[in-house]
């Protein structure tokens, strides 16, 4: 593993490293918010999880989460969405290839053996945090916007008893019946939709629901709110009693600059649930 | 005037608008938010002028001042840096031309009659945000980064009355015996170094300082510290016995990462001079 960069930020440290991944049989590069706290032992984690065309450094940038983060002695991951570099397949759509990983592990040519990110989100990047930074890995939460609401849903629903808390800005709520979804799968995952199931939030809820508590925000002005299919999610968490806020949010749209409108609140959720 | 794009933010709105300016020759572009309170009536104002390679994007979207100033009912702006477009000259480095304008009234060819940040900074925009939109025009204070935080404290020393307040992040303190203001002054002012101390922040604080309280950030890491010369600024700071504050803070850089660390302490202290 290298650092990339550290920087001193609300009195801890806002660190970018690279590292040669197996998942995804490509080097990788990741943000680490470490709070200051973290000079004393381990503190929680909360992971976000970035959307279509984002690299690690978005929401790093433009999600104003350091200081709350800061302020709830917590840190924060913020990976890539997708493997990249020369060897690694990719499509003129911005939607599909690097940048657009779904987190999925790809199991149809171009994309199979680089586009693992499921596997690389859900196990080799715990494993190198864990033992590499003063991080508490029993107490993880995740959250994430657009297609990283998709994957910190269906990650949190699809790893019982890994986060303790999920939230999502504007997630794709339901890929499987969504232009923002179908079009991904199957060029990943090929023409069996079963195998789509374990990928798609509304479908997962409707399953088995999350082990803990779940906040969603969307803005009732965002300009891809039918490809995100928020009503279908509503549906299955209200069917199942989950226990959950979606708040639809009035004259926000898509951007960062809604994200960060609210990430006081989903930080202050998830540190509940990370030291209650 | 166009609207470019508003997007709502923290319960106002994040507008972006483009115009033409005769004090630059060319359309300039500008960031503007309003907080929740314009749609009530005129609300005071902070500039943040933005440093070198800067646009009016970056503060936009990464020193986060927008939640602050929407706590505090103030409006934001984030003029450009410079004159810009094909008619425009320019330089390989990136000290001079596009993106470094450095807020003077450029002289000499080929940066005249283009670069004249000066005026438009201190008279066009002004007089078109004041027509155009809600904004008390009485109450208004000033910040900025790096060459940003030069124009910041120039602009308030030069323009007596006009500011109640003044603030910069990491500012090029005494230009004229920088090689981040040399440079720059030769070329857009000529060799007259006559005709640069009104564009010195330590001379003009030597000279007169300024009607109002100062606040002033630079962190002990700042890669640039040498260039910045604070120690100058601090030296006529103290002889004038202006009211001011400059902090020095410990294993900050020159970044973003540092001004969003302390924005919150800026639009504070810039509420207090516009309420008071």
């Amino acid at each position: 593993m290298e650092t990339v960069s550290e920087n001193k930020c609300f009195g801890g440290v806002q660190g970018v490293y690279t590292h040669a991944s197996k998942a995804t049989g490509c080097d990788m590069t990741f943000g680490l918010f470490l709070p200051e706290e973290a000079r004393d032992g381990p503190v929680p984690v909360l992971w976000y999880l970035s959307g279509l065309t984002c690299t690690h450094e978005n929401a790093m940038v433009k999600a104003g989460a350091q200081g709350w983060a800061a302020e709830q002695g917590i840190a924060l991951v913020f990976p890539d969405t997708s493997p990249r570099g020369e060897g690694v397949a990719d499509d003129d759509a911005y939607d599909l290839g690097q940048g657009a990983g779904f987190y999925v592990n790809a199991t149809q040519a171009p994309w199979a053996p680089h586009f693992n990110m499921w596997d690389y989100v859900a196990e080799e990047l715990p494993a190198l945090l864990g033992g590499k930074f003063p991080l508490d890995m029993e107490r993880q939460a995740i959250t994430g916007h657009s297609m990283g609401g998709h994957g910190a849903l269906t990650l949190a629903m699809g790893l019982p008893g890994r986060f303790r808390s999920a939230s999502a800005f504007s997630p794709i709520c339901h890929p499987t019946s969504s232009d923002w979804g179908r079009k991904q799968m199957s060029a990943y995952l090929g023409e069996d939709e079963g195998l789509w199931r374990r990928h798609d939030a509304t479908l997962m809820m409707r399953e088995a629901g999350f082990d803990g508590p779940l906040l969603i925000d969307i803005g009732t002005d965002d300009q891809f709110y039918d490809l995100l299919k928020p009503e279908a999610l509503a549906d299955a968490m209200a069917l199942r009693r989950q226990t959950s806020q979606m708040r639809l949010q009035p004259g926000y749209d898509h951007s960062y600059f809604f994200v960060s409108s609210f990430m006081e609140d989903h930080v202050a959720f998830h540190a509940e649930a990370l030291y209650g």
